[in-house]
């Protein structure tokens, strides 16, 4: 059989990822594609117990590399226990956030060595690489405030600052794999930043 | 200040780590030194909280690279919060089990690959390594005996082949790093193993 297609969605909170995954997964599955539709951390029983303890604001003494190795303990069940399978049966997998979520976020965010980041990242996922990625590109102030609106986890709370240097990092992690990550601008309406999905993924010959 | 010093227990489920564990803490601390001792996973707030979904026998689906991402984020925090500071500041450190843990049960027990594990290992323990390793080697079959007079979690679970395996990664680790690991017979009473672990420690120039 052969081998389903793994698209990520990447982006600072409030970009507007999820809206978008959510309609991507719904277009593939109007053309009669499988889909599995993921999110991280979570994705599965074990990911999601880890996720609870990466977003409870109440593990505020949390160190960041034990936050990168909880981040990746969630990514490598989910990729062994789902995303590994479902594209070996040939469906297409959609997920809000992966790899590259955490090379921006610890790596440039919280400033870790990059070799520890992309040593955790091949722990976790081992040959399991997207096929496309689009990067939801937009202003880390405006989507600060789309995110905000709906309250505040633990990694949201660390402010503009933060969101900055995560944005650079996901502009650094673009500019070195520019052959699978798609940079789309998301300051538009959720309607027009569907366009520009559509766009970026035709261009990669994905046709939705 | 004079940087502390480091000892971890090693060894099967049964092995009598717990014991021996208490039993050097009270004797270090009866002769006057500021002992921290600790077990693994645990040992702060957030890694007892992993050590739960670790333990968990509900969580069977855990994958091996999951399993072994969690243990190395409770150990970076048990590192990072506490063993760090506590040997900065001088003080003795007792742990019930440590990275040669992981060596033994996720390399030799799971099988996964050496440099896999050696790389989680590093990216949780840093440039943290223990000063003295106090290996307790007992047969599995008489040490799981001890083990499941009081129930039986998720690891445990696992039967005597996979203890027997453990048990070969120890002998391992212990014939790599014979400068840091000692290998004590813990097949007596407990007693008699005390006796055993003296008189290791005392050849590697540690005196209780």
């Amino acid at each position: 059989m052969e081998r389903g297609t793994f698209i990520t969605l990447e982006g600072t909170d409030g970009s507007g990822k999820t809206t978008q995954a959510a309609r991507l997964a719904a277009a593939l599955e109007a053309a009669g594609r499988e889909v599995v539709r993921l999110r991280e951390p979570g994705g599965t029983a074990i990911s999601e117990k880890v996720r609870a303890l990466l977003l409870d604001p109440a593990n505020g003494a949390m160190t960041a590399p034990c936050e990168l190795l909880l981040y990746e303990a969630s990514r490598a069940q989910l990729v062994g226990e789902v995303v590994g399978p479902a594209l070996a049966c040939g469906a297409w997998v959609v997920c809000d956030r992966f790899a590259d979520s955490t090379t921006a976020y610890q790596r440039a965010g919280r400033g870790l060595p990059a070799s520890m980041v992309e040593g955790a990242n091949a722990l976790a996922c081992g040959d399991c690489v997207p096929d496309v990625t689009l990067w939801l590109d937009v202003s880390p102030r405006r989507a600060l405030g789309r995110a905000l609106s709906g309250g505040c986890d633990r990694i949201e709370a660390e402010g503009l600052a933060f969101q900055e240097r995560v944005r650079a990092g996901y502009e650094d992690v673009w500019r070195r794999h520019g052959d699978r990550v798609a940079r789309v601008d998301a300051s538009g309406t959720p309607d027009e930043v569907w366009g520009a999905v559509v766009a970026a993924l035709a261009e990669r010959g994905v046709h939705v």
